[in-house]
């Protein structure tokens, strides 16, 4: 095949998702012919951000590069790593002197692959600059690069933004997928321009609970509106992603499928 | 077959929404064998609200019950029609002596089906009372009275609210489904209680739009932080909804089923 | 005099203005000849909520009642408490079976006192219930029971709602008083029908600080969109409230004036 | 004296703030010997933004520069307005292309005079640039063009992004001064730097009113939670600003001020 399969998979939730993500993604990548594996690692600390070492483990599991999101920086540790990883990246929108970065080239067998991740305003905390612009120009500087395999991961709360993202990036990017919200749509398609997309790709976490947490202490919490803690629930976990194929000469999607798959470890 | 078959269409976005769903709703309940069916028209009026002439096209069109949302009160008469039309839904957790209610029982040849509809309360407006301990309590009453066959439209913006409204409610109503995004969720299935869940339905409205809005409106508003028009889109309509099967003797749900289907108006 | 005068403070902010309602308190009382001392302690506890021993000690110091807000809930010790010290207040719109109340009468030389506290809806987490509707059926309530001087601590962020409370019980209520944005506001003025109004109190706590906290540790945080600590600040403390004279006969505010005082721990 | 003298005044409110502006900002400017006087025009039609007629009459009546804010676009002739009138200011930190600026530097007797608008993103719509890093930059700008004298109003929500600006500014701005909140705040002070601060200035509106809106309607509203229309408020009208002095040699301000004075239209 002369495409690039592009297996994304979803914000990855606690140590269930994680070892799911880590037991699964080498055979999951065989078996799909995955060429270039992403991962939403946000929540893959305990719900709350990712550690050094869970970052360098998805990475060796087979994800060439490991995204976050609005909790990048929950756990510190990961401010002082950000500069020695390349291939962890955070959100785009942030002020320039920023640890990180939220773009990526990787070299893979059709050729130069970029990864982006930017971050929604629309009920999104914190306030961070228009990604609308800074993706946008970002794309228009790789393109002229020579880069056209581009995959976007953006981070947004609102079907609204997320759909004007996939848009305004639709004939510049090769691919635009949502996270966020841990729920997979079942919009994906490909847009006029070429642009492969789909508003959310879901989680991977415990398939029964809310957004990975226990249903007990969610369902509590909407009803007293006291705080408690959420802990990661248990169980089977869904895998929840999205695979795109990408064609290397034009940089266009030219196919995009929902990804869904449970699985039990024993 | 024993069971009653609820079809039910996600938020009607204005005039292409509107006649696609009066013009498709009589040969879809025959073609899909559907018993009752129940059509969110937040937005049947032009993308904003729904007036008294609107509800009685739709519940002529076949619609059983017309539920709403946070778009209710955008049109003015309607606020009037409501003490008319119990057939047409407002949120429940408005306060006591709102216009109109947000529960619904209606006679279908399986035995009573109630309707109810709740608004959430992250990231909406305006600010209601608890939809959690109003939509039990009234379902409490509703099953006290002997009504088995229960359909929730929760129209909420997190996933994290809805999903907990699903657990919360598992096993006391028949059918939770989410609306309100305007983007179908993958995440159809059935709580071990017996009840059909489905985080969002999807909307009614132009496939090639931003929530049923011009693409290029909202991707410069995006673009500009500047207001503008947002104008209904053109062209195709997707159909989004959800077809759930009750059965009447336990009120369980024995099937769910996302519903999406593209028609063009000739 | 045959007015109870009553001295309210506004937000207890850590350590220092702790330490320093503490000890001015009694002094305050007795150069003031205030009747009736009210304190709002959401903050006392590092910032961060209030435990029953802070309770009790600002009680001892001669506080009558200690409100909170938004931040009660932050020490998990204080649930248990609640039930044990009707003195002390939550926001009076939380779900019935919520440990603690939102409202209490103490007895002064003048005859009851009433004291409540609601929290606002615009842009304040939790969701709680209506506070309008709340607040006027409680003070109905007590004044059929014959209870006619009645304090409210509204706790609430935006200025609209803060004015809508304070009108909307204008001649129910003797004082009402905003808390929660630890800026006191120059509006103090008594409403046609005898209710003394303040938008916000202000706080106790250093006042070369953001809100009592460390001036760089939140300007660094605006600037860089990251998260960090926000210790408590020193320096000289700022006790920020309000006095007002009430009317026993009538309930009525006679007369209302803003407090500030800069007190130096030596 | 040497110093120039600034009168600012706060966000005036519809036809009966306005009128009160046009009328007695003269003989104020005389009575108190204003070298300089800003006006925030954001509410000044009807409420809802502002006309380039209106503009012109506040330039007219005296003010060196009218500010905006949020609204700055509810009226839709002022976008072509903003490029013909520099006087006339929105906020800064608008993407690059929007037309108008949030910075003008007009001469005095004392010399060059910057005026410089922000807006904050705390709970604010719609979401803008970091305001901290853009006014810092201009300020910074400005000053190594050799202006000293540099007064900002920040518009924003909270409190703390507010107190939080004017520590980030202090000893670059001579004056940052609050809008938004319509309510005038007593926290007024010179900080260690030599900026004169206030974290609101309040508005020019009927004093009998929420934020210059008919009490009756935006208290029904928080009730009933649904919409409805507010109308400007009438009777007396309260003029709040701020008066701050300016030593022209340091930039530094050396007295600030709150104003407010109640007139009525014969
Ligand atoms: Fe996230
Ligand atoms: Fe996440
Ligand atoms: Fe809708
Ligand atoms: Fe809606
Ligand atoms: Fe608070
Ligand atoms: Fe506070
Ligand atoms: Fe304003
Ligand atoms: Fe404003």
């Amino acid at each position: 095949m002369n495409f690039l399969r592009i297996l994304f998979l979803g914000d990855v939730v606690g140590e269930p998702g994680r070892k799911a993500v880590l037991h699964h993604l080498p055979e999951l990548k065989k078996e799909l012919g995955v060429g270039f594996a992403i991962v939403n690692g946000e929540n893959a600390a305990g719900g709350r951000g990712i550690t050094p070492r869970l970052s360098i483990e998805l990475l060796r599991a087979g994800a060439a590069v490991v995204t976050t999101g609005d909790h990048v920086w929950d756990q510190k540790e990961i401010v002082d790593y950000f500069p020695t990883e390349p291939r962890l990246l955070r959100p785009i929108n942030y002020p320039p002197e920023t640890p990180g970065a939220g773009s990526v080239v990787l070299e893979s067998p059709q050729g130069p692959v970029a990864v982006l991740q930017g971050q929604g305003r629309s009920f999104m905390q914190p306030a961070l600059e228009n990604p609308f612009l800074l993706l946008e120009a970002e794309i228009d500087r790789l393109r002229q690069d020579g880069v056209k395999m581009i995959f976007v991961d953006f981070h947004a709360e609102t079907t609204s933004e997320k759909i004007a993202m996939g848009r305004a990036l639709d004939g510049k990017a090769s691919v635009v997928v949502g996270t966020h919200t841990h729920v997979q749509t079942a919009d994906e398609r490909i847009f006029p321009g070429g642009t492969g997309y789909l508003t959310d790709a879901g989680m991977c976490g415990p398939e029964d609970s809310v957004l990975g947490r226990s249903i007990e202490s969610v369902v509590w919490r909407f009803k007293a509106s006291m705080p408690t803690r959420f802990p990661i629930a248990d169980g089977p976990v869904r895998l929840c992603g999205v695979i795109a194929d990408v064609d290397p000469g034009s940089g266009r999607c030219v196919a995009i499928e929902r990804f869904q798959r449970t699985v039990t470890e024993e």
